[in-house]
């Protein structure tokens, strides 16, 4: 492990490069313009993983491949499967982006670039610690897969079949992703509950063109007010989504975990400035870290309707549309829930527009015990590298591939995040801080070492 | 005025391609893009007063200049100011247009561009009216001012000082403004009543930055959610405006009034149809006349925020806007209104968002008695054009101008429409019949001489 210490520390400037090399490639995997890019991402990790030393497979969907790497040559060790994602978020909007989206810069020891954190800079550290053990060592301490899709972010699509198909060699003990965030600076933790998610769109439609507001207004419904109305009542006063059957499944949190949720060191005033609101909002009765990792959510994340350019302009616009996303939380079934956005709009709207509802890709939340061998083998890794002790915490993020590794290969994830959650994920000005990716790739060199350690323990 | 009125059918056709020419130059005042396409469209106007025999000057203003032309030697006959504006609206959404904006085409006897009908149609009836007088008879029946602006679409906001500093000059009897719509095809009429309008844009602040939705949704204000509940509360559920101090100046429609409107022919299925709605829409206890000609109103123009493109994005936005317009009815206050809207999203908007407010112009409503001798001769010229009765209506929409030229010059608006309000105006296929157009013009050359003859019944 020494030596791999000491490799990893000799190649860290080589392996920036190569990542910047990666970041380069605008693989926005949302939109059809990109779906070059998005394929020379996946030949990008294809070529990382035959230059480590696995065997490399590119496995061609209804949408964008997946790449698949293995070595399963540690007879008697554990089987680890790790999961990335080579697409990223589109990059808008591109006016408040200090450098280019994909042209990759360092300023004050950040890199920044879409997908710096999310996922390729952390699917990265993965990558480079297998090709040090190989070239250090010529094996792994552990059997791997490796599976990097292309989906992640619209929905995952073909992933679920990947697995289904390949359930057999895909055999496996635990799976690893690095898709999460530390708790703060130099607090590195282990994510031990992920948020699920419906998402739709929602379009009212009035008059067939726009039209006159001072000819027609006070006498056809404007499908922007009425659409407001429709958003605005999502909500009640108290910041409860009053989507019919919302909160029917949801678990209160158990004391215990309350507690432990409260005991985190978390700073509000420092959380408020660093977003840069004025203060901060939610559901009442209920703490920050409360609402954005145990209790569900409805918000819009695109409107649009009439006109957007400079000045006034009097017109009753024909439609207005807005994208919604909902946060769910264990128990809750997406199904329902969407079924339940649906009748929210349908019940609303008035006759005097017309409604359209399209839904996108859902999941549920998932959260799983954090007391397997598996689990103190990962607290070890990240101790070893970044000489703390990892906190254990929930995120408000969707991952649905966790949930597909349980239902369909049967094992639990290690959540393991080496970003930070101000890294601008999603947003413009995304960036990796070059430390954290460096202690990233060192855990991720011990943590072969140790699960192979929990693996001998558990025979 | 036989003569006249030959000349008129003689050169139809080279109207029509003057008019082509007119539209063909995008005069989009709202755009600081488009300022030498405005500039353009004056310079246009000021060649076609020359082309008539009248004095024409281009008064520069700190906006758009305004051309001012004249012919006063029609000694003890009255004065009549004919008021025009040669800028358009912006001609998006572009996609949606059949034939270019900009590129005039006629199909089914229809001439389609951005301006057709509002204005640069409708004021070239007066221009063509008034050159067929000039080429026949050398002279005009009554003394005139024309006066065409290039700010109507962005608030006129150079011509109350024009009017005011040229008070003397202008000096006149009545004015006469083509700006409005017929009742329906073959339905002339007479407006003698407009509604008022202030205008403001509305912009809501939370973080710094996109988020992702995931990660911190639950915890920070939505910009679009909340934007959507205080516009959703803009109405109450029988679809009056809760702006605070709103309905307090509205009078109530006399009986007589209500009567004569009710009166009307009106077709609401036809109304539906034309539209593309599927139901009207409104305040309670109002028909649909009075709705959007007696009735104030508050409708979004335009909303914006987060993610517009193609599939989800799952973001919480960093800022949402809307643009907003009210319609008002005689003795509403604009600044009252203003303010009272201001106040509404103050109250509202919860300490978690950064509220900003901008205001555009406004304008008050404006209603005159139709009992003059000059309204008589508008009957008469209409009715000898278009061989039917005019009608008398109110109108939804906002002429700035009217209420100026009743402040500063203390005449009353002959307001005669030869358009219909289904021309699309401010929409996408604006057009104009040009049987209008020629039945317009025609009326126009009536007109002269009937206010001649007013004049002299006048003395």
């Amino acid at each position: 492990m020494q030596q791999v210490a000491r490799f990893l520390a000799d190649n860290s400037d080589s392996f920036v490069d190569a990542l910047k090399q990666f970041l380069r490639i605008p693989s926005v995997s949302a939109s059809s313009a990109h779906r070059g890019d998005v394929r020379r991402a996946a030949e990008f990790v294809r070529d990382q993983l035959l230059g480590a030393g696995l065997s490399v497979r590119v496995v061609e969907t209804e949408g964008h491949p997946i790449v698949h790497g293995s070595w399963l040559e540690a007879k008697g060790d554990p089987t680890v499967l790790v999961y990335g994602h080579y697409d990223v978020q589109p990059p808008d909007p591109l006016n408040e982006w200090i450098s280019p989206p994909f042209e990759p810069t360092v300023r004050d020891g950040r890199l920044f670039a879409r997908g710096a954190t999310d996922d390729k800079g952390q699917l990265f550290t993965h990558l480079k610690s297998l090709e040090a053990w190989m070239k250090c060592t010529g094996r792994l301490p552990v059997n791997v897969h490796v599976v990097i899709e292309g989906e992640e972010e619209v929905g995952s699509t073909s992933l679920d079949r990947f697995l289904e198909e390949n359930r057999e060699q895909l055999r496996c003990d635990v799976a690893v992703i690095s898709d999460t965030s530390q708790f703060g600076p130099n607090m590195p933790a282990i994510t031990y509950g992920l948020r699920g998610i419906v998402a739709c769109e929602v379009t009212l439609r009035g008059p067939n063109w726009d039209l006159h507001s001072g000819v027609f207004g006070g006498a056809v419904a404007n499908p922007i007010n009425v659409l407001a109305k429709l958003i605005g009542a999502l909500h009640d006063d108290r910041g409860r989504v009053t989507v019919p059957g919302f909160y029917d499944d949801v678990v209160p949190l158990a004391a215990a975990e309350h507690d432990r949720l409260e005991k985190l060191p978390f700073d509000e005033a420092d959380f408020v400035r660093s977003l840069g609101v004025t203060a901060i909002h939610g559901e009442a009765g209920f703490s920050t870290n409360e609402r954005r990792w145990c209790r569900p959510t409805c918000d819009v994340n695109g409107i649009l309707g009439g006109y957007q350019g400079e000045g006034p302009k009097t017109i009753i616009p024909s439609k207005a549309t807005a994208k919604i996303t909902c946060r769910l939380v264990p128990k809750q079934d997406p199904e329902k829930i969407i079924h339940g956005l649906r009748t929210h709009f349908e019940r609303l709207s008035p006759s005097s527009v017309k409604l359209e509802f399209q839904t996108f890709h859902g999941c549920p939340a998932h959260v799983f015990d954090p007391t397997s061998p598996y689990m103190s083998a990962a607290k070890t890794a990240i101790r070893s590298a970044f000489d703390v002790e990892p906190m254990y915490i929930r995120e408000g993020g969707s991952i649905p591939v966790v949930g597909s590794l349980k239902q369909i290969l049967r094992v639990d994830t290690l959540l393991l995040g080496w970003g930070q959650n101000t890294d601008n994920l999603h947003g413009p000005n995304e960036h990796f801080s070059l430390a954290d990716f460096r202690r990233g790739t060192l855990a991720s060199a011990h943590l072969w070492h140790e699960l192979s350690c929990a693996g001998a323990m558990d025979r």
